[in-house]
């Protein structure tokens, strides 16, 4: 997998922006401020309602989004034909390339609410125009990767499926599969998602299938003759206890799998399950699909199930579609002099919405038993016992991609973390976030 | 904006497609079956909760991604490399151009449970594999388009600014603001969207570009001098007095815009007003945001409001990110011989999901003072009174696109369409469907 994750996007993605980006880009460079040096953060003030932890995802997608943020010239006449900036403004995005420094939550951690994920540091002008994009891709990868980890702590051992293309937004589909393999799914029905990030890519059979052949032994027939006995039938088209018959007899007992579609999964689970063994097929898998969620899934751990296809939960977050990230200002230079420091700036009207400034790292305390006991953050020097315990990690510096890692490092690190939080992390009912967040941020942040 | 939406795209849209449609295309071809005359129906069986309509929108895409729908070599070599189909289906997929039929709703029309959305028609082999690209995007778009029509419905006459991209994926965040135009909304932060679609752009400032200047006044100073008078300033940063105080010191009354993106708006909407027009701003405009939904935006009628800003609601559908949408085989040859007439099928297990078979027309019949009364379903003849009202329209006919229109036209379609149901319909509490859908379908379906 490694060398299609490896790739950059040819596609350009600098037009994924705001407007106000450019516009305030424009004004910035006419008042000379563009050039501060700026610090921005993302991170969340809360979890979505009940969830007892995030999920960190995204991250590679930003990496490859960052280097293709480039504009080209029919973007640019765009832009000076719409009259959305002046041609300054024009002049200085042809030659943009990002030239600043990313540090982030490396891609799979849990984080917390005030978890400081990602720091883009550079001028104000080379920073502030990532905000939209950087945005999208964590706000979403991030919500489908906390609802898969759900479904992959319920699920113990099964493998997952992510097949929920149809029920997304087609590209983001793809994307929901990369985060869903981060968060431990197994395997993916998009093939994009194969084809771009190098995922396992698996598939059954559509009722339409058997329902385009005269019957449905006929059916059976023409997809061993082609798949092999090794291939999954679907065999709730009709009569589910005939299907399983005339499966076996098709196929013989080395069939591989059955899917079930629909009805109460759990008891047809088990009819199913003693269908096979009296017929000799021990070995036949049974996968089930039909609107899962984590607590279906969790609902099903007794059932004789091996494997679990999921769709439309997944890919919409299973009740959170998008996390609440924000990327603010939390630090500037004092002034427009090229070696002024910097300054911690944040909002403070009173309508909500505050928030801290400063640079800030992050690190997760553990007590005694290796246990998560507080997600720490702070700014300025970090205390002695928290040095092995930063989150952050190096993405980009100088402008040049230095964290780019295979997709299968991002989903171990889930898995480490995850089993690092207290057992009630994934527990599915709502609750509070599992470990509080500690600030270690003087009255006046230090930098 | 029809120059922009004329043009397909060029990206290939070909492994947006979920791994078992090749396989099953692969067994088919195999079989014989493949070459099988077949109708595909795209329907729902149920609004999502709680609401009641749906709008038809992603139209326009699926044109463009059928168009697109063409397997290039690296596609092939990796289908090949990967082992998901064999020689003669690679074959098969190298020469592949959609050369079917497919008829559906205008975008932008309402629609009911039960409505034949889209019917895509021709070899099986042709049709099966589309699937999963036009159910991401007809179940996107219509998610989206569902919730800005509650949302520019209870705006009342009031523009509403769609400026979510940055809670959506990236590249959902531009359909999204293509459906929220096709719903009624006036424009969109997005830029891709604006150079993709021709949907009108626009922007204000963030807090950030306050926060890099020496103090408030500085950062308006800037963007005046800069965008001139008629921006739009943030004034939440701080003080909201002090910060309207200023704008107008800085700007004089003829400012066009203030934005408050924070607190109780109803309240700061009715100070500020009195604040700006106490200093000679009459004309100046109050737009608000901040986690806005239909709810919200229907509170703020009888604020001082002259614009809406609206984010994560839109983008994640309001509570409902994806429709219901399935596309299932209705109807097939009869058998191998090319001149074999179609027969209806449908799914017949005991776990739910049972669907009706035949090729089926939709109609609104209206009641005589012209208002929606039912949605009519049907297979073969339509009856003289619903001769004029049906509601499928040719969208390709031969392979070839007939039904592309300007975004305009969509947008118009759903104002007239949902002006068309009964004043309930626009209600923002929860309900049934409108209206009922009958269905005019014999026990053996015509065809």
């Amino acid at each position: 997998m490694d060398a299609a994750q490896l790739t950059a996007p040819a596609q350009s993605t600098a037009l994924l922006t705001d407007r106000y980006e450019l516009t305030m880009l424009q004004a910035a460079l006419q008042s000379g401020a563009a050039r501060r040096r700026s610090v921005f953060e993302v991170f969340t003030r809360r979890l979505p309602e009940g969830r007892r932890y995030g999920v960190t995802a995204g991250t590679g997608r930003v990496l490859d989004a960052i280097e293709a943020f480039r504009f080209d010239t029919p973007q640019l006449d765009w832009l000076s034909d719409q009259g959305v900036v002046d041609d300054t403004t024009l002049a200085w995005l042809a030659d943009y390339r990002f030239g600043g420094d990313v540090r982030g939550y490396g891609e799979g951690e849990c984080y917390f609410p005030g978890s400081p994920l990602m720091v883009v540091e550079g001028s104000f002008a080379e920073a502030v125009i990532l905000e939209t994009v950087i945005l999208s891709i964590l706000n979403y990868d991030s919500a489908i990767a906390a609802a898969a980890s759900r479904m992959s702590a319920a699920a113990g051992g099964r493998p997952l499926i992510e097949m929920g293309a149809r029920r997304a937004h087609e590209q983001a589909a793809v994307s929901a599969a990369r985060a869903a393999y981060v968060a431990g799914f197994s395997a993916t029905s998009d093939l994009q998602a194969g084809f771009r990030y190098g995922l396992p890519t698996t598939g059954t059979s559509a009722h339409a299938f058997t329902l385009l052949h005269d019957s449905e032994r006929d059916a059976f027939t023409a997809q061993i003759a082609s798949m092999g006995r090794g291939t999954t039938l679907l065999i709730d088209t009709y009569d589910l206890a005939e299907a399983v018959r005339t499966a076996i007899e098709v196929a013989g007992p080395e069939l591989g799998a059955v899917r079930i579609d629909s009805g109460d999964l759990l008891m047809l689970a088990h009819r199913v399950r003693r269908q096979l063994d009296e017929l000799g097929a021990e070995k036949t898998r049974i996968t089930v699909t039909s609107d899962l969620d984590e607590y279906a899934i969790a609902a099903l751990g007794s059932a004789p199930v091996d494997g679990y296809g999921v769709g439309t939960s997944l890919v919409t977050g299973s009740g959170q579609p998008t996390c609440a990230m924000v990327y603010k200002l939390v630090a500037r230079a004092a002034s427009d002099d090229p070696d002024a420091p910097l300054v911690p700036v944040a909002k403070r009207s009173a309508g909500g919405k505050a928030s801290r400034g400063g640079r800030k790292w992050g690190a997760r305390r553990l007590d005694q038993d290796g246990v998560a006991e507080a997600e720490v953050v702070g700014t300025g020097p970090v205390p002695a016992d928290l040095a092995d315990r930063l989150l952050q990690v190096p993405l980009i510096t100088g402008g040049t991609v230095v964290g780019r890692e295979p997709l299968l490092a991002a989903r171990e690190r889930h898995l480490r973390s995850r089993a690092q939080l207290p057992i009630s992390a994934t527990q599915l009912s709502k609750g509070e976030p599992v470990i509080p967040t500690d600030y270690l941020i003087p009255a006046e942040p230090a930098l």
